[in-house]
């Protein structure tokens, strides 16, 4: 405590005072019993801090607890529980195994791990044994105590414990001090290690954890090191946090795109067509042609006119749009011949942009609004690619709006809410739109160097977002070359995040291809440009799609929409008459006529995720009717046929989930 | 004459002794007065012979008239009169230019030209100048009469004309004697030319002929030689048939595919893009999904399902289907990284024998029909693009059917009736399917080396025409390199030629990718592929449909298929809302609701070809209808606008011509 007085500004935006040298918990306890009592830590400006460590400088200040307002985890709570569950892991594995020399132990997404040499390979089975040291840690409810060293002081003391590790992690660290963590209330008696920090108040705070795997990882990731075993592990506020996160984890293996996609026959990759380019299995193509449709459909209605482009083109294109040199290493390498170099689209804008060139354009003909289902091409490193959602080619549900200054806002409010009307017919519930500025620091560099235009496309940005009424966060330095955009982040049913798309405002690349329209006042004026494409790329968005639906698509856009078996070969004819019919009321139908017995064509028919089997027994037969059995072995009853097809036809005409 | 005899084989079979150097003209009339007298030469063999040649062999015999059986001109009759109009013209142009050089003078399609070396320049006004001349010769009916001489007597006679060019001419002749064309009884007094023949008998023969332009021709081709005047006539058996061809031409010129193809704004060509590259507008677009529509509910009921592939694969592919490195040339040149050569697709195949390989398949999954737009590219010579008809990018209606032996035939013929639906739906009513074999000869160099294959599949084709009753010509040594074909050729409305698609056979490729199935009984089988693509490319059909319709397109497929226009400013919210209902019914609509004259309005919509353009005046307004003015200025009527809509609709599901 001192005299000196140091101001707290709370998220609230109120300021408060205090003395320099108050705690984080003592300012929590001023706030609310109930806050300090559930305070993990305390943020000051960017940084979290312990609670018990004393604060000497004003700033921004929040409490970090476990949850947000709006219930969600808190990243900061996490981070804080995971590091410390990393210390009480590598307590009990050198409870263990006292020989264990520790490398480097820190949080990560989902958990955390600890870099261990250990002669010993530590197997799944002794997981157990680990999380049962763990257990008695964390209900003895031991404090972590900070200790700062001089420099020299604390390299005498690692230097003491001869783990040739920490040694280097010691004169890695940066500072004048080095500081230790000690499990428990003071130095000499208990476990303690070289750290950073920051920790929550004590071991009692973790609530639920978990030790998840064992690999083997190279010191620094280097493979001519030593090869270290990598103990991952995570931690949670409460043990239901626990249970829901491995449940989550249990759903996305199981509805992992790559996986189902192989089983329902989407897609296949092919070594001698070349990694990160699907190949389009018929199921696959079903799913496509269904969302082109939509998307076409919702086009059309939104006044947008298509147009096809070739894959390829001359270098000079991506010199006018400034994509070459800088952005030559996303793309494929040329194919060069006449003394020219040719080049796969790694974009259809270039192309567009010289669509709207091709004639005089006049406001009157703005806003033109070009459409392309466009496949382009970006070279990935082999080693990103990832099922469908990093991949080398991309079907973009592309579209290029050229618009006068006075249509933009309601141009790009349309594009907004033809989003949101996409979200709604995909029961996407979670999402957030992530408005991206510049940075003035990147103008000329990583932005176009036009700093009045910027502020002007952001400040018309910002404004149509605030008359639609779209929820936005805003981010700065994080725009594309061209113009402020906006991300849109969804979340699928199973709460994995993808990015989808994107939204951009473009001021700047329709000047260098020398775009212009006849204004009504008969100058020549530039357009702007909105880039979007709402449904992203079929790559991504199918891989996302099968994740969110876990392969149970919706009939609208399930590959295949029902299957028919008959019970006893009497039915074969009926079954293939009710096949004909439901294909020409337009349905993707398979028939299973064999001589199994129904049990197995229901379990079949289950495990292809077929939206309807259709039984034909002797009744049916007889009437007209089907037995319909509903995705979940839930039976639906008996019905005459027609009267399904007319059903599903609406079901499918409404593209109901 | 002499007391040998020569057989001569009538085109009926028949078989007929004459003496050894009967002429031509002599069997004529043992055959009929009516044919001698049509006759313009004789056909022995395959050679054909002036009338007046004494016949010397055996062979197959036949006289070559003006017309055919069926009526269509005898393209060697029109050999023999454009080749006897080339003299006259030759003649003409001597007589009023006597400095002139003769050089070469062949029949081309379409006509025939003479190369000439003169320093006067020939210029269209004076065409009718060097007509009136050939008239002369022409209505004077002389007879074309043969001289042949040794070839040191002929040299002799050639170096005493002094010109330059028919010492090279005779220098390059073959045979042992030259021969020379009297265009007169005797030689001496008449106008004379080194020539092989053949001619009709006489001048008068000739009965309709034309000048037709002149164009600047280096000797032999070659830039370094001297630049002389290549003037191009045409001629044909009476003055009607000149005046169709003249009519044909003027129509193709007014619908060639490019310029209408730039006045209806339906696709573009782009230097920074690159040549052979259509960029295709909203209009070609609108176009191109119609097609694709059509495509996919054809193949639906047919039982196709649809795959996706990608643009590019590695070099193997290639290596294993066989297209590397013979037909490398065609190909665009490789992108190569990660060690890897990558290709541009010359053809979708190896990507879909990859789809068919990529699962176990039973009998029972066959036949497989796997179909895709595909995109493909290959390297044509920049000299040799066309507009839309010769491209390096390429959008193919493909598919590939994967079968058994046994439904072979089912599955082709299949194929050959939907060809024929397609020619039905465009009105396509002359085309001919030429099936073609393969040539011994070519065994192991263009052609699989599997002798009995080839016969066993050609037979299985000829077999399934046969009973399918398709009408084909056979042609031998014009097949594909992996198996016999259909290519179809079709004629437009305008008389075009078009090769417009193939339709193949492939019992070589399957098997160089292992692709199998198990049959019934339980062995390994090589399935048969089908090759097809009844509507070619997007490219080229597009091109002919253009020139088919003159532009005017048929309702279903005109990219826009009605305008709205007011007649004065009060009647415009009544067209708007008129717009909104059409579009909602699924038209593609254009409002044209400018101050404009409505004659202004009508002449617009002409001009752009647009089916119907509906008048919306005070009457109409207030009774909810519209004047209907069809394409050609057609009044229509008024009508309720429901009942437009609804005759419309009915109009495009039927695809009404």
């Amino acid at each position: 405590m001192s005299d000196v007085q140091i101001e707290l500004t709370y998220p609230d935006g109120s300021k408060h005072s205090f003395p320099a040298g108050t705690t984080g918990a003592q300012v929590a306890a001023s706030i609310g019993k109930r806050l300090a009592a559930d305070a993990l830590a305390v943020k000051l400006d960017n940084e979290v801090l312990d609670l018990a460590r004393p604060i000497h400088k004003s700033g921004s200040f929040s409490v970090v607890t476990p949850t947000s307002r709006k219930g969600d985890l808190n990243p900061d709570g996490l981070y804080c529980i995971r590091h410390s569950c990393a210390h009480v892991m590598a307590e009990a594995i050198c409870r263990l195994w006292p020989e264990t020399k520790l490398v480097y132990g820190p949080p990560v997404d989902d958990g955390f791990y600890y870099d261990i040499d250990l002669e010993h390979k530590i197997s799944t089975e002794e997981f157990a044994k680990i999380e049962a040291e763990m257990k008695k840690i964390v209900e003895e409810k031991r404090p972590f105590t900070r200790i700062e060293l001089s420099r020299s002081e604390g390299m005498k003391k690692v230097l003491a414990e001869g783990n040739p590790y920490k040694k280097e992690n010691a004169e890695r660290a940066e500072g004048t001090v080095l500081s230790f963590y000690v499990t428990g209330p003071e130095p000499g008696k208990f476990w303690e290690d070289l750290c950073r920090g920051p920790h929550v108040p004590d071991t009692g705070r973790i609530g639920g954890f978990k030790v998840m795997s064992v690999a083997g990882a190279y010191l620094h990731g280097d493979q001519s090191q030593k090869q270290l075993q990598r103990v991952y592990g995570t931690a949670f506020p409460t043990q239901k946090d626990l249970e829901d996160h491995l449940r989550r984890l249990e759903d996305a293996k199981k509805n992992d795109h790559r996986k189902l996609g192989r089983e329902l026959k989407i897609y296949i990759f092919d070594d001698d067509v070349g990694p990160g380019l699907p190949l389009w299995l018929p199921n696959g193509a079903a799913i496509i042609e269904e969302l082109e449709r939509l998307a076409k459909e919702t086009e059309a209605a939104a006044g947008y006119v298509r147009v096809k482009t070739p894959h390829i083109c001359k270098e000079k294109l991506y010199q006018t749009s400034g994509h070459l040199p800088y952005y030559a290493d996303s793309m494929f390498p040329p194919m060069e011949f006449e003394g020219v170099k040719y080049y796969l689209k790694p974009m259809n804008c270039p192309h567009h942009h010289k669509i709207f060139g091709s004639e005089l354009r006049s406001y009157r003909d703005l806003p033109l609004r070009l459409a392309e289902y466009g496949t382009c091409y970006r070279y990935e490193q082999s080693g990103e690619l990832f099922g469908l959602m990093r991949v080398r080619s991309m079907q973009m549900n592309d579209a290029h709006i050229y618009c006068t200054l006075d249509q933009f806002e309601q141009e790009f409010l349309a594009v907004c809410h033809m989003y949101l009307g996409y979200f709604k017919i995909f029961g996407i519930d979670k999402y957030v739109m992530r408005f991206s500025t510049h940075g003035a620091e990147g103008l000329g560099k990583k932005y176009v160097d036009q700093p009045e235009l910027w502020k002007k496309t952001e400040d018309l940005v910002r404004r149509a977002l605030k008359n639609g009424e779209i929820p936005t966060e805003e981010v700065s330095n994080e725009a594309a070359f061209y113009g402020p955009k906006i991300d849109v982040q969804v979340w699928s049913a199973i709460g994995r995040e993808f990015t989808l798309a994107t939204n951009q405002v473009d001021f700047a690349v329709p000047a260098r291809f020398g775009l212009t329209y006849k204004a009504a006042d008969n100058s020549d004026q530039t357009p702007l440009c909105i880039h979007r494409a709402p449904l992203g790329t079929h790559e991504r968005f199918i891989g996302f799609l099968i994740e969110h639906f876990g392969g149970l698509f919706p009939l609208w856009l399930s590959p295949v929409q029902m299957r028919v078996a008959n019970i006893t070969d009497k039915q074969e004819e009926a079954a293939r008459q009710a096949v004909k019919q439901l294909r020409a009321a337009g349905f993707r139908v398979e028939e299973d006529l064999g001589h199994g017995k129904i049990n197995a064509k229901v379990a079949d028919s289950e495990a292809a995720k077929i939206p309807y089997l259709l039984v034909i027994g002797e009744r049916e037969a007889a009437s007209g009717s089907v037995a319909v059995r509903g995705r979940g072995r839930k039976d639906l009853g008996t019905l005459p046929l027609a009267q399904f097809i007319a059903q599903s036809q609406e079901a499918v005409a409404n593209r109901t989930r």
